[in-house]
């Protein structure tokens, strides 16, 4: 059987180990995942609820004009609904976009580790790949590479927060590259764990409306997976000019998202008691895991995120992974990005403590 | 703004007005829908459990191994689990054997009038469309069409029985076209509604183990979104050998599907009593359409689905439906596919009383 060629290029995603596997696999009672930067307070009351009282209308097509959802995240964002698109995550958006923009003729950019979606859909759409030499977004080289083939780049992702090292630009910083690209070039700015920098550092606040007021050629993306804890749900968005949204609504298939999402998401959107919790937690958590780091003599990247990356020089990174998993503890390595790291999502601060212990344990022996 | 040439030859997909929208635009109180061809019984009281009983979990990444849901369907089509991918809707299944397939230079084909999405994804992969001049699936035009182009054609979509028309192929005319044609082309059986066919007709019933056992080149397509009740939730699921598989898996994006989805799945399949009572109940209410029609000397395809199509000569399909949405009545116009019918989903008793009721009075005028 014959296949289209581009397809030889392309992987097959490996899913990592869930918590039942790890839990027969390795004989654990209880076993935490510290892996997919999920929201450590769990679901929102107000999403469960909402979730329960939806449930019998899983028979019904999701209503596809998203009315209900866009109007609302219009106005939180203080956009046009016509500004916005809705998709199975923003995973989906960065799949349209590549549809959108890149074709075996032409390259986008990154970092270089960033989100690895970028690139998969690039390959998709057979597009050449630019990476910066730096691992983490360098302003510099970002632009130094843009300038060498910006005949070529027709997308460049910056992905801020990073996915999966944790820093992030300032907002200063970012508008200087946008402005610095060509306008058929769109930049777009992952925005997926931005709320957790702005929280941190205002100084990284990223805001649509004043993107668009100033760029004609940005796409935001924005996830419910991260703070606004649906990552099971698969919802996402993308924010940009009307004549993008109207191009990415022409590779949008019908129905991509589903209809307890659309509702889980009205609610997650109204419980900002959630929200707040969700951020102050995280924050003096991640500061608990730069502590142990100190103490434990780690370097790490410093994080605006929900998790935190720690670089080893001797330790092997993927040895101390499968020694957490005994434990019970999944997890990210980082070595199929070519760094000896591992990411961690910050937890509830039990589960932490219980990440401390068991680290420190497997680390120094 | 530069974009993908092929994008121009893409529509945007119109959503149809949703209950809501008909209610406030037409003031009616009770809005029926018999326009999406969703379970008329609703949803199983066994999956709404079940999403109850699971939504605490939203914030959790989806198993993406799917193991749960696959190995149960394995177990039902007597496959093997390699032999099994899931989609958001089988809707996701032809969208990968179509980027997997079809590219500028090649084709496919299928029946005059059917569902909407095949063409539209050959559109993304640029592919040529060959349809035959007869609405519904006549074997010896799909033949010749097919030996005319055969150098060129690399996907065939059988849809059994078809949508959006009603009328179904024999299983043994389906098997003579897959040994028509050659072991390069997928055949694809959208086999969405096969289970309404199966159950008027055995002769019209698909097996994917048989056809497994028998072909190469075939790819088995079914979906939770009719009996199963899951429209809302996008699942449905590819059955074929494992090379195709495999192939299909390189283009699936991670987490394409809801956690709450695969749960709901799961609980679907479990309710035999439910599936048994959507069967019997959409049997003896078909006929009351065909009953109806005959008393109307309204002209009909013969339908083994959970829908008819009633087709017109001097009245216009547009203006009835208009004048039945007045009446808080969607049905779906089929003029946008170019026939002067109407597709009307069979629904409860009571909704169906109440359509023959409007309907009947309308048609008089």
């Amino acid at each position: 059987m014959n296949f289209n060629a581009y397809l030889n290029d392309l992987p097959i995603y490996e899913p990592g180990k869930d918590i039942e596997a790890v839990a027969k696999e390795y004989g654990v009672k209880e076993v935490i995942k510290l892996a997919s930067n999920e929201n450590a307070l769990g679901t929102s009351l107000k999403v469960v609820e909402t979730i329960k009282q939806n449930a019998h209308l899983a028979h019904l097509y999701p209503d596809d004009n998203m009315s209900e959802l866009k109007e609302k995240l219009a106005r939180k964002h203080e956009v046009k609904v016509s500004n916005l698109i809705i998709g199975a995550g923003s995973d989906q958006i960065i799949e349209f976009i590549s549809h959108a923009k890149l074709n075996s003729k032409n390259a986008y950019l990154q970092c270089g580790i960033s989100f690895a979606m970028y690139e998969i859909y690039a390959k998709h759409c057979q597009a050449k790949a630019y990476k910066t030499a730096s691992k983490t977004h360098n302003l510099k080289e970002l632009k130094e590479l843009y300038a060498k083939h910006k005949e070529e780049i027709k997308l460049v992702y910056l992905c801020v927060p990073n996915n999966p090292l944790g820093e992030c630009l300032d907002k200063d910083e970012i508008y200087e590259f946008i402005s610095f690209c060509d306008e058929d070039c769109i930049v777009v700015l992952d925005c997926a764990y931005n709320d957790y920098a702005a929280f941190k550092d205002p100084k990284k606040k990223i805001e649509a409306k004043d993107l668009l007021a100033k760029f004609s050629n940005v796409l935001y993306l924005a996830t419910f997976s991260k703070l606004y804890a649906l990552g099971g749900l698969r919802l996402g968005y993308g924010i940009a000019n009307e004549e993008i949204i109207k191009t990415l609504y022409k590779i949008r298939a019908p129905f991509n998202v589903t209809n307890l999402s659309l509702k889980a998401g009205l609610a997650a959107l109204d419980d900002e008691d959630f929200v707040k919790k969700s951020l102050e937690t995280n924050l003096s958590e991640l500061k608990r895991y730069e502590d142990f780091a100190k103490k434990m003599q780690i370097s790490y990247i410093d994080s605006y995120t929900n998790f935190i990356t720690y670089t080893f020089d001797e330790k092997n990174s993927g040895d101390l992974c499968e020694k957490l998993l005994k434990k019970g503890i999944i997890i990210r390595n980082l070595q199929s990005y070519g760094m000896n790291a591992v990411r961690i999502t910050i937890g509830t601060s039990k589960n932490n403590d219980r990440f401390f212990d068991e680290f420190a344990k497997i680390y120094k022996l």
